[in-house]
Parts: C-alpha cells; structure tokens; sequence
C-alpha cells in the first residue's frame, strides 16, 4: 500500500484533483486524479467501468451531483492508504487528450487582446468592432485537431500574401504564433431548441483546461475576410492533460471587469463567474508572459448562454475556448503578435532578440489560482514544440 | 422473397443506390440503401455488422476499394429476389442521420452567391473580395447541430441591430432564410501534418448529400465581423437522409467554369470534380429556384485540398458542404436573401408577396443529376418546417 505524501506548496493538493486520462507502463488508457506528482488511477481504486474509458466524457455526462460525489469520495480515498497498482509516478505515465472533443469554439473575450488585434490587423478603424461590448464574439474551430500537450506541431504551409505583394504565394507560415487561452469542457450537454442561463453554468461545465491556440497570423490575415479565421488555426491546438474541475476554481471566482453597456438580460443572472487566474508563457525556457485572467471582459457563464441563446444544443466534450488572454500590461499579452506588435518590436527571448517562432522552439503555458481555504492550485502545463514544415 | 421492381424514370435506379440509416418499425437503426420507393437492410442483406451500426461511419473508414465492392455485390443482389424481411418500403421505416458528424465547414464556392451577399453585406465595396479567386473561403460549422431532414427547425432567438437602430436587442430572428448547398461526406480521413492532393479525392469522399444551412441573417449581420458567422447559423444544419456515393457520380462530372487567375499548385492537378447536378428549393409547395451546381467555382477535390493543405487532417464523418449555389441568373438563386435582394424585392410564393421564412413554412431541396448510361439519378429531398421561437 501506498501512502501519498502531498509536500507543502504543492499545486496539486487535496483541493485541486485534475482529472486526466493516461496510460500506465504496458496498460491501456483509462482516467486518473492527480494528486502532488502522483497519478491515482480512478478505475482500479473506484472500481467503476465509467473510469476504465480512453476518455473522461462518460464521467462527465454522469452531471454535477455525481462530480461533486466522486471529488468527496477521492479526497477520503487518497488522504488514506492506496494500492500500490493504483498510484503512478506522473513521470512515469503517458498523459493523453483527456476527453473526446465534440464541438470547439474559441471566444474573443479579452477587451485588450481584441484591442490590440484590431490595432494590428484594421490600423485605419476603431480598434473595437461595433458589437465587440454587447456579446461575446466567437466562432467555431475543428476538434479534428485538438491535441494534447506535448505533442510536437509541425509548421502549417498556406496560402499568404504580404500587403507589399500583388498575389498570395502557397509555402511555410513566417509568423507563426501562440494564443494562451484558458479552455472549458462541457460535461452535461442541453437539448436543440433551448438555451443555458447564465446561472445554470456549473451544471454544465466539468471543468477548465489551458490551451495554446496556435496561430499562423499570415495565412490568418489573408483567409479571414469575410468569414473568420480557417486554415490560420485549424492545424493544431493543444490542451493541457489535466481537466481542473470548477469545484477547485470556486476561491478563484471574481467579478469580471466592469461591463458597459449592461449586457443584455440573456447575458445576466448567476454569481459571477470572472476568475482569477495567473497564466506564465515560457518560450524556450524564458517567462516572456504573466496574461492575468481576472482581465477578461467576458465571463464562461456569459459565453455558454450566449453560444447557446439561439437554441444551439452542446454536448458532452464540448471545449469553448476564452480567446487570447492579454492584460492591459505589455508583459501581460498572450500572443506574440500583440508582444512585438505585430512583428515590429522584437522582444528579448533567452539571449536572442525573437518575433514569431521559429522551427526547434518550444512553449510552454502554465497557470495557477488561489486554492480554496488557502494556498494555490496548479493546471499544469501546454506544451508544445515546432516541427519544420 | 421480394423482387424490387424500378419503374421507368426511377431516381433510384440500380446507378444510384444511396445509402442511409434507417429504422424499420420495432428495429433499431442500420444502415440501408435505396432502390426505388424501397430500403433494403444491408445488415440483413449483407450479414456484415459493419451496416448493424446506427451510423455509415465504420463503412466509410474501410475505403474506396471496399466502397466498389460493397455497391458491385448490392447491385448483383437486388437485381434477384431478397428475403422480405430486407426490403421495406420507404414511407414505412424512420430515417436517421446517416453518418455520426466529425467536423462540419462551410464553403463559399459559388461566385454568383459571393458577389451577390458581397452587394447586400457591404454595399459600399467590391462584392468579391482580394482572397476569393485565389482560394476556396470556408469556415468552420456547428457539428452537433446538424439534423436529418424532416427535423422541425425551431425559429432562433438572437442579439441583431438593424443598421437603423442605435443598440441591439435579443429576440427570435426576423430574417430567417435557407441555404440550398451540396455537402461532401470524408469516409477516410487524413493525418495530421499531411494534405490531401486534388488527385486523391475519391479516396477519401466516400458521397455527397443535400444541405440547408439555415441562415438567420439579421443574427449573422451582427455578429460576423471579425470572426465570421456563428449563432446565425449553428442553430441547425439539414442534411438529406440519402449519402450518394461518389461512383454514382461519375456521369456528373464536369469542368468547373473557368478559373482565373490560375490557382496556385496545390489546387491543380487529378481530373476534374465540377458537377452538373440541378438543384430545386420548394418554399410552401412551390418551386422557387433552380439552383445549378455546374456553376461552382471551386471544386469539392480543391475545397478537401484546401482543408487539409495547412496539415490539418480530416476524420471519418467529416462534412463540409459547397456554400450557397447560386447561378447568374434571378430564378437559380439558393438563399432567399438573393432571391428577394435583401428583402427589398418580394417574390409570389404561394399566392403571397414573401421575403423570409414565416413560422409554419415548409422548405424542400431536392436534386437529380445524370446518371451513368442515362437517365438521372436523385438525391432526395432535404425539408424542414420553421415552428415558432
């Protein structure tokens, strides 16, 4: 039997349990809690088949009551003594994407990220669209290549044409990007035709995921009008392997940045649901971003009752993505783009002075939140390295 | 034993054989295939539990090769007798959606429908804009949202502004229109990091099906910039129950009309996929457009070379249809916000002068094309009826 020592500080205490799917040495995949740098896996110690998948999707389909039921059930099991087949080294495991991805959609919800973008992209307009204050703008990507962390990213060739060229060449994007965004996964899906309030948000939510939304800014710029960004972001966007539940973020919880004008009713009701969240961009090996969360203009609740207010079901697996995450700080941007200004103002990376990424880099997007009766947790990390085209 | 008879002029002759999944009465789905005014159980036919499932998609992932040998063996088998418990008649079994959907994306291939919502969306600009002839524009769609014909389509509710009006509001949309599209099924995906060539099409679009992309255009005016349209469409999506193989296409295929400027390299090359197949929209009982899919400007092989040139790969289930078709004269306009520019000029439908989709209203698609060695083949009908928000 074993009994797991949780050291003093650690971001994976008793009040943070990440569900994650992996696969020990020579066994098949399956979901486990983590816990301190252990991984419990939940099949062998809850002796339950929902925990014996390749994916956390029928847990979560299972609704709150049971969430909430499972955590309790957890927190007893592993403050006492496990098997010893039922604790792995988080080292020695393969983490995998924890659920099944049915609909992915990427919000825009940070006033300085879209801000500044708009700057960037539209520099003779107002920097913020007409509706940009009256609803969460968003769009849908392809789930077909949600990753997960550490997964290596090969760079995505595409058409591109620079403002100085008369017609679009087809070859390797130059300006390839991050976005660090914070990612929510449905557990508890609504029927066609109805719509989720604002303050029915908990029971459908299982919980938050970092995300890197990778961006190649050239294909993007040239592709997106009139119909939104494609073939610019849908080679690959990575998630990190442990799903936080929204029961580990309720010390996190804030008021998001005031919204004015009013929103609409539809976009009102419910406690509110800002967080605060700290993110930190390593790029090889170099913090080059600290993007505060407790920034963006918009809330999840908001963006599910939006996404939904037209009668649009969601589903068990369903992501929906915040958007870039930027502070109103330089040092707080999630996006290159927005940290070099577009490419023009080069920033100091481990010795080197570095715009977009270059093949052989590697990123890595972490986070942390205040801890329910003290302390923080931790969502680990989105890594993700650039294969040459 | 039962022999199918096909009447002269069947749309459903033995060079159509459409698949589908369907329930017969007090039997759980499986996959079935039309001829004539009946569905024959390739389950029972076959004796495959690859057609026991409720879904074509393990039939599709096994590929072309398979795909041949499969619609070789039924064509042999249902020109004998069959047992009857494997032909039903059509009116007497439930159709279900035949492929469980991977990733959906829109395309915008029709000129005539890009410049004409040019003209309408942005009156003050070119209707095409710099990227159109230079790539296929598309973006990514509402998978779980997409329902087999026959699903009634409850009006949706939305944030819209009209241009006359200082703030939005919320409230079920008044300008609720169709989109008459062809929509192209993947049976086998590709990887990630790899493209797909023109050339390899047929490989891996196992069939097409008929598509109503229900637009709520006063939503969509609202929302869509910069990221395109969401709510305004993700409300539903119909598909015809019938997944035409690509085989039954062969005597279809056309040029596309001429592209110009040249495409680049990677949107050249295998032969070509333009199609000629008529489209028909059906508003309350009268036919009140023919839509021609001839007249695309972009092919389905250069939409799935586009898709997948960035290494985006594609899944099993895939879908993505062609955009509105719209010819270049009044009456092949497949969007009723073309049909009635905008809704400033009403057409009779009916009897009644009519711009959008009332509650009550019914719309029907259907399509015929030429079949191998005469005569024509039919895809069915997509129909939805609007019931009130």
């Amino acid at each position: 039997m074993t009994r797991i020592a949780v050291p003093e500080g650690s971001l994976f205490g008793l009040t943070n349990l990440p569900y994650c799917v992996f696969s020990p040495p020579g066994g098949t995949p399956r979901v486990g809690v983590r816990v301190a740098d252990s991984v419990v896996d939940l099949a062998v110690t809850l002796r339950d088949d929902v925990f014996a998948e390749p994916s956390l999707n029928a847990f979560m389909a299972q609704g709150r009551a049971r969430w909430n039921e499972v955590r309790e059930r957890i927190t007893e099991l592993v403050s006492a003594e496990l098997p010893d087949t039922a604790v792995h080294p988080v080292a020695e495991v393969r983490l995998r994407l924890p659920f099944e991805v049915a609909d992915y959609v990427d919000f825009y919800a940070s006033e300085h990220h879209a801000s500044n973008l708009g700057r960037l992209f539209r520099p003779d307009a107002e920097p913020l669209l007409p509706n940009w204050k009256h609803l969460p703008v968003g769009y849908h990507g392809r789930s077909g290549t949600v990753v997960v962390s550490g997964t290596d990213i090969v760079r995505p060739s595409g058409q591109r044409k620079a403002p100085d060229e008369d017609t679009p060449t087809f070859g390797e994007s130059r300006r390839l990007d991050i976005e660090a965004e914070l990612g929510f996964v449905v557990g508890v899906g609504s029927e066609l035709g109805s719509a989720v309030a604002c303050g029915d948000f908990a029971e459908h939510v299982f919980g938050a995921v970092l995300v890197n939304d990778w961006s190649a800014r050239d294909i993007q710029a040239w592709e997106y009008v009139p119909l939104g960004p494609f073939l610019g972001k849908s080679f690959a966007t990575s998630i990190s392997p442990w799903v936080v539940p929204m029961a580990a973020l309720e010390e996190a919880r804030v008021e998001t940045p005031p919204q004015d004008p009013p929103p609409l009713p539809y976009l009102r009701g419910g406690e509110s649901w800002g967080l605060d969240i700290d993110l930190s961009v390593v790029w090889n090996g170099e913090e080059v971003a600290r993007p505060p969360y407790r920034e963006m203009y918009w809330s999840p609740a908001q963006m599910l009752a939006h996404l939904t207010c037209n009668g649009a079901s969601c589903r068990t697996g369903d992501l929906y993505a915040s958007g870039t995450i930027s502070g109103p700080r330089r040092h707080e941007r999630g996006a290159f783009i927005e940290l070099t200004w577009g490419g023009k103002e080069p920033i100091e990376v481990a010795g080197q002075r570095r715009t977009f990424l270059l093949d052989g880099d590697e990123v890595a997007i972490s986070a942390t939140a205040p801890a329910v009766g003290g302390g923080r947790i931790g969502f680990g990390e989105v890594r993700g390295r650039i294969l040459p085209a």
